[in-house]
Parts: structure tokens; sequence; C-alpha cells
């Protein structure tokens, strides 16, 4: 048996080609794993046959949807993960699980590399290789975009050369990234900061300054977990899915920012994630409602973290387990019910409801009824501010 | 001399009361100190004439918009002061600006005492008391409301009984505090958390539902201080009061959350602070430009931490102190233009243009003139995955 | 039935004349309840006894040590838990344990009230209530010294005209807690921070000077439990007790300091804590040995605030519980030896070895056999420094 | 004129050769810089004239420990650095220091590369790239040890073939790294971890083992920085050179650890830094003494990031100027004296004295004079537990 090489296959030009311009390269076979995250577009079995057409001895296909909802963006709706609290983590999500199926394909195709079609200069390279390396050490991996010359135009004259059943004519100006959790747009004349993005760059979202009526809905959380719509219960897919289409539709959940990216650069980015933006939305307020003050500031800067370790690639690492384990536990109690508004752009909260929550309407009305004994607050602020008041005569002392 | 208190004086009928109600519980003279923070309403004279005739022997009227816009809004832009990612300390803000002028009359009017009209289960209470514990630690302090039961009732009867020039009949169903940072509403049919506001609560911003013309702007930064609006150059003060202007017609900066107190509840809050959130958009994304990443992320703790300090009545203290400090070096060159469209309720940047930016069109783009090194990719990566390379193969050993 | 109290009773003067001041002042029976957290004195039937002839209705007595090792120290050991950098949290791990006894006695007992002897300027008052808060929210507190004038003369006065059966002459300069944990001293002569301790504070250690013989010992970890000591499995109880003696006898575990009180004092606190600090230390190491770096950069952070929780009475909180899961999982592969050498005051680890090792030998050695690539460092560098390069040449060109 | 490269000199055999070595290799011109930053040996005259000797056009000599002691040692002394909690940074400390003399002789002279003699898998190679990169960005580096196969058996043949005036016979076993500040310590049989140091590999300490009479002194600090021992005013470098004698004559300040380096691998480290640790110690305790709780709790983090930043070669970076703006502001009232007994290993602090104290006797007394007023302790406690206490109610309802 020869040697065997596990690509990370998207049925594009890029993968497609490499199929073949990594067999030339290596003398290895090919094994072609394409995964469905929710990107749309083309069904699995034309991905799978286009990948054999192209020259792959074995094409795996998976639909890791309901995964991808349940394993990777549940998690980061708990962490309310907005990295630079802006960004809801699309790509940096699916890479892990991507990286878990590569992992587990090359185990039962005895591979000993990996491929995948990322330049040098993104945040995806990271991602799949840290990913990798910590689920399968002993693999080398090969990036023939970044490290050996395999640039567009000599992709698309391998293609044209080999005849390999892939249209080269189709020349969008953009380049995307898209799963179930939202939608990454790159092009080149938003790489002048200065520019503000066209309403052609968006797919996921409707522009939200057209008038159309609001959507009111009710979105119920267990530990977290959003688990129903309006009553409904539904799989985190399926309400990730359907807050998509509903927050899509009234264009909330557009991003426009200059990012840090792991490889040392900032970047522009314009991402669109209706269902991510609401639903973390409507997880913080129930957060409010649900979470004793002193674990809610700490869990924000748990959150960034993981956020950040979640961006630069290291979703297998120690640390995001530990820190994921904080996360859980501190969704414990997460559980009841928030109502939105979904809107010209914005998704928001109008109410909340939660047999688990801290908020006590009698200690905090100020109608008869209210059970809060201030006569507490005195000896509370004397021994709260004494830090304060001894520091301040010293200061004085100190200054005169 | 008898002994003196200073008094917190607003004008309104708890602390027009108070006035007299301190003279007969303690025989001291009262001193009314009124600070303009942009609240609004009546001409401070008006206000000192009101204290003379509720019986002070003194009444200290000061406009302090600039020096609150200055010396603690501006500083709260610079930490995009948001408490709970949400709320940007309006009244948090002003407190201890208030401290300050009473700790000053008190001084100069050799004053013992001083008093506020807060109760006991807010947290303005805390604000004065541990802001006058590090300012004027020998100060002792009086509430009347809180501790020697001046009740509404009481206080309307004890207007009425001594014929103060207070109009007692008008009773909104509303508790409102505000200043020139925005504005806070409470009332009864809100303390149920499952309502939502209703139009009537909302006076510095229009419905944000309502069609109107879209308000496109620049707003330029010098370290991080707002210094002018499309080019017109503004003082801090100009700034916030034309973006609360141009912000609020266009309903950008209404809150409404549950909020965790300092005194240990929960509480739900309605806020409106139009040019607060619009002004603290375009700082971070300013930011974005010209903030080195890993600045970026510490100062996002940083930022949090000098919230909840501010929050918690601790504007006074050596911590609040030391972490003004970073904020102050880390905006060091957050200096240029933000571009924002303020429409439907939303403040978005479209434009980020800095002579100090961090971000390198030349390193970003993805077309000719690309100057980033790609191959340093392999050799980063391979160190940076290190650690969990290790580990993970440490992980599949010991779990084997 | 009358009204119950469950008192902390530890058999000296305070708390046995708590039982009938308690009794006479309120009308309700006392149920004392005593816990054995290591403390050694007398044996729990004599304490028990005491307690009914000095009018209790019920004695409960209670042999916890295993507990408190298992349940509080051992948790402490994984956090590496020392306030302020050197304090191993003694008497604050033993108030949960003493508060979880006493919230179950008040239940099984029908308590309505809880009593303790603590004065009002100690953090002990706060660990006591704040844990029978979150145990048991109904129960009120009584505390006769802070609350009801039961001073140290008032008590004797008391005790003689009751003729209570406690020897009220033995007076001892010192005012100390200690438990398995480690031992706390307080004194007169040490409030002036400027005097040296002197050899008679001290009973868990022996003068760290004298000259003795070095003492080398073999600890084993098993998921950051200590398990053996030289090879012989122990109970986490027989561990610390074990190192208790032999780390003692070198003088290990002396700590004298400023310390920052919950209730806003700075105090002077001498403390001895052999077993703790040496156990502490062994753990810190094969943490060194066995975790990854980002998890160990972030633990320390945790730890710290572990064990300010604790400190501050806030065991049973949201946060700490969330903390310890965190602790807990990062304490996964913490297994292995430690050996250690004491003596003179030291607890010195000379080596280490685990099976779970993230050190490897032929990455590090600079000998023969090397596995590490370096060619990898160049691109490293290249991209680790970007940031700080972007940012280098901004600054100059902006201070231009 | 040809090109120009600056070379960080040491006067051993690797940069001695290297200086021919770059010569042949790139034709350029080699112009040596030799930094004293107190690691003893030859003096500067010697080295300079063997740098000439070996064939570069110029050498640069500096005494530059002053500049060390005050701008770098005081700096990590006020942030109580210890990486990992032990280890002073020694090696960190002294790169950036020379990192800045060779960007300046690099603009003197011309220079358009510099080159160290660092290997791949240390840190040091990161110091100087990273140190160079913010300070000098255009200047490319060369690192012949590393990236042309430089070893040290090809040196030596290359000294002995072109006659260079180093002596290749002394071998030493050790490869020793040492400053001001401390001195590390690798060498072949401590790679093996479960092997314990030998006194031989120690030189700035001797054995605290050994008997002999302690050494009582006292520190004076201000604002953080040393400024006198037993009341002999001194300048940074003379206090630590006088405190390195002292306390390594008592064997303080060795260190035996497991360390995370930033290239991704753990290695065993041996150092002994006796005048550092004396005086982190000894600053500590004054902090403890003169700084605020919530200020000196979140210094701790802010200290450990400073040491991580520093650690890891990013001493010119923007996040290590805000955090040290941070510790200066901390250590604004850290001044008075602390008396400290060195004896067998320990510097143990035994007296604290301050002007500017926050302890304070009349509030931590036992005694009378006590003017801590406990009766605000209830109100206190009852505000502090409320969130646990409204926790800990809907823990049990949620859980029943």
């Amino acid at each position: 048996m020869s040697e065997r090489v596990v690509l990370a296959y998207s049925g594009g030009l890029d993968t497609s080609v490499a199929i073949g311009w990594i067999a030339e390269e290596t003398g290895a076979e090919v094994v072609a794993v394409a995964i469905d995250c929710g990107q749309g577009g083309e069904d699995l079995d034309a991905v799978r046959r286009r990948a054999l057409d192209c020259g792959a001895v074995e094409a795996v296909v998976a639909d890791a949807r309901d995964e991808f909802a349940t394993e990777y963006c549940v998690p980061a709706i708990r962490a309310n993960a907005l990295y630079m609290d802006r960004y809801p983590l699309v790509s940096a999500l699916s890479r892990p699980l991507i990286v878990k199926h590569l992992a587990e394909a090359a185990r039962y195709h005895g591979a000993t590399h990996v491929a995948h079609g990322c330049t040098g200069k993104g945040n995806d390279q990271v991602r799949f290789e840290a990913g990798l390396a910590a689920l399968f050490p002993e693999l080398r991996v090969l990036a023939p975009v970044r490290d050996s010359g395999m640039t567009r135009d000599r992709a698309i004259a391998f293609a044209e050369d080999k005849g390999l059943p892939i249209d080269v004519s189709r020349k969008s100006p953009y380049s995307i990234d898209q799963n179930l959790f939202g939608r990454a747009v790159e092009t080149g004349f938003l790489e002048d900061i200065w520019n503000g993005p066209i309403e052609d760059v968006y797919d996921y979202t409707r522009d939200p300054a057209e008038p159309r009526e609001p959507d009111e809905l009710v979105i119920t959380f267990a530990d977290g977990v959003p688990t129903a719509i309006d009553g409904r219960e539904l799989t985190p897919l399926q309400v990730i899915e359907e807050m998509n289409r509903r927050a899509g539709d009234h264009g909330v959940g557009r991003i426009d920012m200059v990012e840090d990216r792991l490889v040392g650069i900032k970047s522009r980015e314009v991402y669109e994630a209706p269902g991510a933006i609401a639903l973390i939305t409507a997880h913080q307020e129930l957060e409010n409602v649900t979470v004793e003050r002193e674990l809610a500031r700490y869990k924000r800067g748990v959150d960034q973290r993981w956020g950040e370790l979640v961006y630069d690639g290291l979703w297998f690492s120690p640390l995001k387990d530990a820190l994921q384990g904080f996360v859980a536990e501190a969704n414990r109690h997460v559980s009841g019910d928030i109502r939105m508004v979904l809107h010209g752009g914005r998704a928001v909260v109008t109410g909340r409801r939660s047999e688990t929550a801290l908020y006590d309407f009698d200690l905090a009305t100020y109608d008869t009824g209210d059970t809060y004994d201030q006569s507490a607050a005195r000896g509370f602020i004397d021994v709260f501010a004494m830090p304060g008041r001894i520091a301040g005569s010293r200061d004085r002392r100190a200054t005169r």
C-alpha cells in the first residue's frame, strides 16, 4: 500500500485541484473528506462524486450539522462567545469539527498526512494544524496553497490541463466562508477600511432599513441550551436554523469590524450571523436573571478567554476544556424564557421569566410588600467603605 | 456657631423637605449643594432660591457640566465602560462628581455632616458615602429617607405643614435619574420583568421603529477623547450633547436589563443613553484599528473592572486610579476618524481612518502588493501548536 | 416546644457561657454542636459533657477530621490555596465544615437560630453567617459577643455567678485557632508590626535554626490528591498529619504577615502550617511538570480567586463551585511523585517523576537524541513578533 | 561601504567564531557589541580586544550595570516579578537591555542586520528578535548557530583553523547565564528531572545547610524602589550587589524547577538569585502594609502578566508599557522599612514600619483603645451574604 493523505475537501476549485496536485507531488493516494456544517450549496453526493472524479481514491462525506449545532454552537452560546465583543466565531467553530472528522478518517484509512487548502496568512491554517497536532500528533501536514505554490492561476491551469470536472470560469469577487452559525465575507474593496460594505455582500440577512413588521418570539433555554421557540420543542440545529431565518429577515447580526488575527495582523472582516447574535443576546439576558453576581462578573473573563482560545485554534486544548467545565457549571440554572422582538436590525429582549431566577420581586419592588431590610445598609457601607476611608486618610497625610 | 450639615440637594420634594427635617432633628444649619450635571429641568437660580426658601442657611449651586463631560464621561468612553456589557454608568458617573463638590463645600463651610436623600436599597447611598469616606473621612452621614423614616407620605405632610414652596401634587409614576450621559427610569410595572417597556418611559430617544432618514457623521478622536464631529472641533460636553440629540433622534441607546446591584439584589432597569452608546461604539472600533492585540485583550478585563468599580461607588479608590493609568496609556494612539450611520436604533460604524492605525493594507490585502511573508507560518504553527501536541500525546497515553 | 438555638460550641469559656447567656436572653433551648477538625485538646466526650453541664438541652459532637481533610484541605491543595501568596487558609477552611454541621443540626433539631461566639471585627463572623445564609437562608443569627455585650469580663462573671464548670483563671496571652491544616496565633505584642515573633508563639513547628538532620521523602499524588508518602498509601488525613509532624520538626511553614481582612482592616497574623506548606509546594511543582502552559497560566488567577473567596467566607457560593470545577479539571493529570527534602525551615523539591509528565527529555535535552526541530523557530518568531513590529513602526511614526 | 552586521558579543567561543563566520558567509563587516550587565568575568577592554582580534571592524563595549539595575531590575522588584511564582526573570531582564544597545549601535553604525548566537529551542532568540522587531523593525536577523549550522564542533574547528585567540580546550559541563540579578545553570544530568542539583552547580550562594550566624538587616524602600540598607543610602545597583553578597552567604534564592518555555517545551532549570529573592520578599511584605486590598488583589494578576510578558520577550510591547504604568501607580506609597533575617536559605521578614502604612494599630488591636465600630458588622454581613442567600434558596428550590 502506498502512503495516504487525507484532504479537507470543500468541493471548490482549490481543493479539487489539490487532489491531483498532491498525488503528483507526493505519489500518495488522496482520501477526500467533506463535512456538512450547514454551509448549504451542493448536496453531499455531488461533492463526493466530484472528489472521486478528480482522482481521490476514497471520498468521505458526512452530514455533521446536528453535531455542529450541539457540540460546537451550543457551547459558544453558553459562553456568550463574541471575539473582540463582536464576532461569534463562525468559522472558528467549524474548524475543530472538521479536524475531528479528518483525524478519524486518517486513523481509519491509515493516512500519514493530512492536507488543507489554506493560505499562509489566515487563521484557518492554524486551526487545522493545531487541532490535528492535539488529536493526532504524528500526522504530518501538506498545505499546497501555502507551501508548494498552488496559486489560483496555477490551479485553474492544472484543472484545465487535466480536464477536471470543475467550472473554473465562475469568478466571484467575494471570498466567502459560511456555515450554520454564520457567514464571513472578504473582498478587495473592503480592504480599504474607510469603505463601508454594500448590500450585495450580504446573503443571510435582509436589509434592516427595509420596512417590515416586527417579529416577536419566545426562546426557551434549559441550563443555557436553547430548547424551544414559541413553545415548540426543537433540537439545537432546528433552533439555530429557525433563528437564522427569522432574525435574518430583520437584518439582525451584521458585523463589520477590524479584527486581530492570530497570525499577527489586523484584517477587515464582514460577517452576518443572525441566529447566533439573537441567541447569544437572549442567553446573556437570561444569565442576568439567573446567575449570581460574582459568578457573572468572573464569567465575563472566562467567556472572553474561551472565545480567544477558539478563535486562536485551540479548541482541543487543556485550558479550553477546563474553561468549558466552568462555563457548563455556570449555566446550571440558566433556564427559562426570553421574549424577544426582531426588527430593524435589532434583537431586543422585552421579557424574561424563569423558575430559577435570582430576581426577587419582593426584594426589588419599591411598592408595599418590599421585604428588603434597609437598616442593614448603613453597616454594610461602613465596612465596605473602610479600606477606601483608610487609604484616603493616608493619601492626604502622605501628600501634605 | 452651631453644627453644619451639607446636603446633596436636587430641588425636588425629598431633598427640599430634608432641609427642614434635618434642621428639626439635629438643630444643625443646613447648607444645600446643587450640581448641574446636565440633568436639565429648572435653572440653577430657581433651585438655589427654593433651597433658601425651604430653610437652608446657604445654597451652593454649580454648573459642572464641562467638568462632568471631561473628567467623568471621557474616562468612561476611554474605558468603553458598560456595566454588565450594557449600561454606560450614567448615574454612577455623576455621583463622584457631586461627592467632590459636597466635600469641598463641607470643608469651606466647616460642616461636620453630609446628608443625602437616598433609600437603603439602591447603589447611590454607597456611591455617596464611600466617595465621601475617601475624600473626607471625618464627615458623618445623615440619610433621613433611609435612617429616620422620612417616607414620601411623611415628606408631603411635612411640606404641607410647613408651607414649603413645593408642588406636592405632581405625582409621576416614574422614578427618574438623568444627566448629560443618559437617563434611568424605574416604575412599578417594570418590576414585573416579563413586562416590556412602553414608549412613554423614554425621553432622550425617539422610537427607533419610526421611519426617518439615516444620519451619517464622522467622529474624530485624539488619544481616545472625542474632539470633533464632521470636522467641527468641539469640547467633550458639546460632543456628548450633539450625539445625544442626533443619536437620540434615531432611537439609539435604549437599554432594558436585569442588573446586579451592589447591595445584593437584582433589579430591572431601563436606560437611554444615545450619545454614550454611539460614542463608545465608535471608540471601540477605533481601538480595534489602533491598539495592539495583546493590549486590546488585556484591556477588556481592565475596562470591565473599571466599570464595576465605578458602578460600586469606588471612583475614589486606589485600584480605580491605577486602572485609569492603564486605560490612559492604552489610549495613547487611539486617534483618527470613525464614520458612523445612525438609524433605526442602531449606531453602525461604516468607516475608520487613522494615522496611527496598526491596520496595514499591504499586509492584509490578498491583492498584488501583499507584503506578508507566508513562509513563516509553518514554523509559527509548529511551535505554537507544540504544547497542545505534547498534551495530546500525553492524554492518549494516560487514558489508554 | 420552645424555640431552639444551635450554638457553634468550642468547649472554651466564651461559648460555654454563651449557652446560658442565650437561654437567659431569649428563653430558647440551646443545642451545642462541637466539631473536631483536628484541633486537638480535650476529647469530644469531655466537650459534650461540659456543654450539657453548662445547660445545653442537647450536645452534638462529631469527629470530622477525615471529612475536613478530604473535602476541604484537598481542594485547597489542588488550588495551591495561599491567600496573599502566603496563608494556606487554615481557619477559613474549617469554618464551612462547621457551618455545614450546624445547618444539619439546625434542621434535625428544628432550630430557628444559630449562634456563634465571634467578635465584630474578624473574618469568622462573616464565614459563619454567609455560609449559613447559603445553606439555610431562614435561620437567624445570634452573636452574643458581638451584639449583646458578652465581653470576656462579663463572661467570667457569668460563669462564676452560675458556677459553670469552666476554669476561668487560665489566662493565655495568646488567642489561638488551630486545626489539622495549621495554627493561627494573635497576641498583643504582635500588634506592633515592627516586633518580630518569639519562639514561644509556635507549637506545630520546631525552631528551624536548631541543627538537625534533613528528612528526605517522596510524596505521591493522583490527580492532584496526595495519596502516599514514601510508597505507603495513606488517606488525605494521614498524609496531612504525617507531613505536619515531619515538616513541623524542621520548622517548615511559619508565616508572619500583614493581612487584608474582609472586614476592611489590615491585621498582623502569625501562622504555622507545616503540612499545608510542604504539600502545596510539592503539588505546585508537580503541576509544573504535568499541566500545559496556557492552562497553568490561567490557573494561577483561578487559584488566587478561589483562595480569596474561601478567605472571604464564600465557600458555599456559585462562583466557588464553578472555580472548583475548573480546578478539578486542571488536576486531571497531576499525578506522580515528588521527592522533597525538609530542613532548616525549608521544604525543597529535589526530584519529580510522572507518567503523565509533559516534560519530554528528548525535546528538552541539548544532547544527542534531541528531537526538537529548531528550523521552525525562525518562522515562529517572525509571526510572534509581528504585532510588536507593526506597533513599533507606528510608535516611531507617531512620535516623530 | 559594504553592509554591516551588529553582533551581540559575549566574548565566548560561539560569538567570537561568529564574527568570522558571518563575515565569510555574508561578506559583511561585523560590529561586535558587548554589554556588562553585572555578569562578572573578564574586563570589558579584554573583551573588546578579542572582538577586534577575531576580525570585528568595530567593537563597542558598555558598562550598563547601573542602567540594568535602575531600568530593568527595579521595575521587576516593583512588579514582584516571579515567573511561575518562582523565577525572578534573570536572563529575561537583561535581554531587552542588550537589545536596546544593539539597536542603538545598529543605527549609529548603519547596520542592516543584527546577529546573535542563540540556538533554536530557547527563549533568548525570541527575546532578541522580538525586541529588535519593536525597536528597529527594518533590521534583519542572522542566527548562525540556529540557522546556518554553526555547531560547537564546527565552531571549534573554525577557531583552530583561523587561529582565533580563544581557548577552545576549556570545556565546562555547565551552560551558564548570569548577571547582576542572578544566575542560571543548565547541565546534562539535570535534564533528568528526578536528579537533584549538586552543590557544585552553585556560585552566587553558599550551602544553606552550613551553620553560620543569622544576618539581620533593614531595607528601606521609597515608592517601591529600594534606597537604603541599614540606613545607608545606596543606588539600586549597590543595593542589589550588597543583597546578593549577604543573602548569597546564607544560601538564599536557590531555585530548582520545571519551567514552561515560550517555544513550547518544558525544561528543567536551576537558578540562584539571592538579592532578587530577598528584595522581592521584602517588597511584597511592604506592599501588604501599604497597598489597599482591592488594588493588591488586582495587582497580583498584573504582576503575573508583567512577568509572563517579560519572560516571553515582550519587554518592548504596548501591553508591557500599560501594565508598568499600573505597577508604578500601585507603588506610589510603598515606602518604609522592612527588617529581615537572612539565615539557612531563608529571607524572613520580622518587622515593618511605614509612614504610609494602611495598617492602623487602633483599628486592629483587641486592646483598650480599639476604634473599630463592631456594630456595623451585622449590617455588612446581611448585605454581603445576600446574593449567596438568594442563590442558596434558588438552588434548593431547583433541586427539589
